[in-house]
């Protein structure tokens, strides 16, 4: 059965690596959509591979390079904001939401509001909006898939399960690469330390949420939206060569976990052939190779990040968006070379000391929130730099 | 709702943590028959306690005591293998198989061919007669819910998935207390230390099966025929710890694994409540304190009995039988201190290449091959300890 697939940020790490997998299995898939934020050359070039209906670039200054590049085809062009909310609510069988970002709410909310099963690896939609787009996907039917090893993890883990039958769950953390580190060298690592993650390749900002362990304490919000078992049953667990992606226990201390290469198509041909499965090209995993596996209690005081993003989740409201809108503005800061590492989580947690933010009740005021927290840690970030 | 469970070989190690689960919920369950070999005491106690319909002992000579021991309580009586097939006939909503040896077979099969769920946890059933059990199965449409921890966990995570989704299943091994042995140090080994088995506590026939790795064999045979993914897809890794209990790849190379304390309650209660979960007094699992978890393929010149095994699955027929019978005289002529601890395997070799078995078509052919097969193992024990 052939199934009509939607990709959101086409041109960005997660589209490129799902429409890797479509092309393998091309007389599967008919692509309905194909979004980029900029990048209109990469776009065009999808576009005319994929043979999508629609083609929407969010720039609007990228509408004519697009219109004239794809002039011909047949394919239908548009730009804007408001054009990636409707291309999520045209017909489709899944929306793959791959947009970074907060530019990736709306159409993600559109979609699970029109009923359409999203693969998410949008990771700003649950931390930022988490109940607005559980409550969406609960009130249209549309299934969350998540993308993100982690929560692909927990998800596959849960098949067959309910929500009563689960004891805890556990997210695994690599540790990043100041596992080992004191407190008083962390004080001195640079940006270029602090990108180079020992198992994933990943992103400047993601590298250093993982060397905070922000990073984790952000799935472990998302993780509190997706699987409601209760926060004080979602553990994180540092497990340095991220071989298993993280686990569920169940009420009779059977454990299951998901282990598997670090190849983000894992997770993606997951959620994509959900609740089949698609083959893939990933390396298959061989543990007799790899040996050994490690496991360590975190440890929040070097790594204060995780507790501060579970006192913001059992908050809740507006908390969320407010962290992760201050951590966003704090890592440009330190990458820019402008604050210490620690900095980093000292400023969202002076930020989120300093308001309190309202509770949100639409995406409108998840932008509010959003943008009057970006004002208020940029002006931290100031001070500091001035102090 | 309450359920209808009937237990064979009710005071065995897993007859008991059957009722060890059943006495924390009692509510949930009616006892419909309790069965065991001899102990007529242990039995008594058990039926005045669980109030089953029936209690049978398998030991004709049991009958009277145990009538007596039951006199007036209201609780029929029975003694007999006819009388065990029987209580297997009797409606229940699952039979706990739990009878050890050979003596399992008629009453499992006689509860799989009437249609009723069986929890699996008599090795013979599936080493000697899996085609004609899973058939039985099949034809009626019960299902066989295993509890051998590792095929225990392979069910687990095949939930909700079809075989053709499957790339491979990986048994655990703990490789046993010989693992880092050399062959020559083997040719030495005591009874006293063969039983001696790291990480759970067995009776000494498996113990040593465990240490000869004729124990993964004989769980290889068992996979066969229960998980039917194909022989070349299924295999063998040494995990000294025993916490991740089996794993299954999927076609899209993400593994799911099952973990857990070495408890056999957990996949006994992962049976018992099965779809559902119920809860156990078992330990969490605590991998932080566990810290490190170790993989290493096995080695098949120190460890000679798997590919036997395997050898025997894929000719299959009468030859499981063979191995498992000629296997059991070895591994009781060595503990008598009778023959040498590498002389286990070489007897089953022995015995199968001198004698290929006839591919049985019922119950009753496969105790001709056990039989036969014990006499012809037996006169190579005499031989060797005479040569």
């Amino acid at each position: 059965m052939i199934r009509r697939l939607a990709i959101f940020g086409a041109t960005g790490s997660v589209g490129q690596s799902t429409l890797d997998l479509v092309r393998r299995s091309r007389a599967d898939w008919q692509i309905s959509a194909l979004t980029a934020n900029s990048d209109v050359e990469a776009l065009a070039a999808l576009a005319r591979e994929f043979q999508p209906e629609l083609a929407v670039i969010a720039d609007p200054a990228g509408y004519h390079g697009l219109a004239s590049a794809l002039d011909g085809t047949g394919i239908a062009v548009a730009a804007g904001a408001d054009a990636l909310v409707e291309a999520a609510q045209c017909p489709a069988d899944l929306v793959m939401a791959a947009i970074v970002g907060c530019a990736g709410l709306a159409p993600t909310m559109a979609a699970l509001a029109t009923g359409t099963n999203v693969a998410l690896a949008n990771k700003e939609a649950l931390v930022s909006a988490g109940a607005l787009m559980t409550a969406a996907a609960h009130a249209s039917g549309a299934h969350i898939l998540p993308v993100d090893s982690e929560h692909n993890a927990i998800f596959q883990c849960l098949t067959g399960a309910s929500y009563d039958q689960v004891a805890s769950i556990t997210l695994t953390a690599s540790g990043g690469p100041f596992r080992t580190m004191s407190a008083a060298e962390m004080a001195r690592v640079t940006p270029a330390q602090a990108v180079a993650h020992p198992n994933w390749s990943m992103g400047a900002k993601i590298s250093v949420d993982s060397a905070t362990m922000m990073n984790k304490g952000l799935e472990l919000i998302e993780a509190h939206y997706l699987f409601p078992v209760g926060l004080d049953r979602i553990r994180i667990l540092v497990h340095p060569q991220s071989v298993v992606h993280s686990l569920v226990e169940f009420i009779d201390h059977s454990t299951l976990a998901q282990l598997g290469a670090p190849d983000m198509r894992i997770p993606i041909a997951s959620a994509l052939a959900w609740p089949a499965r698609m083959a893939t090209p990933c390396a298959p995993l061989d543990l007799a190779c790899i040996g050994r596996l490690d496991f360590e209690a975190p440890d929040e005081v070097r790594f204060p990040a995780t507790a501060l993003c579970r006192a913001a989740i059992a908050e809740g409201g507006g908390r969320p968006a407010q962290l992760n809108a201050a951590n966003e503005i704090a890592v440009a800061a330190f990458l820019a070379g402008r604050i210490s590492f620690p900095a980093i989580v000292d400023i969202v947690r002076a930020v989120m000391d300093a308001e309190a933010p309202p509770v949100p009740a639409s995406l409108h005021d998840i932008f509010t929130i959003d943008a009057s927290t970006r004002a208020a840690a940029a002006q931290r970030v100031e001070s500091l730099e001035h102090a």
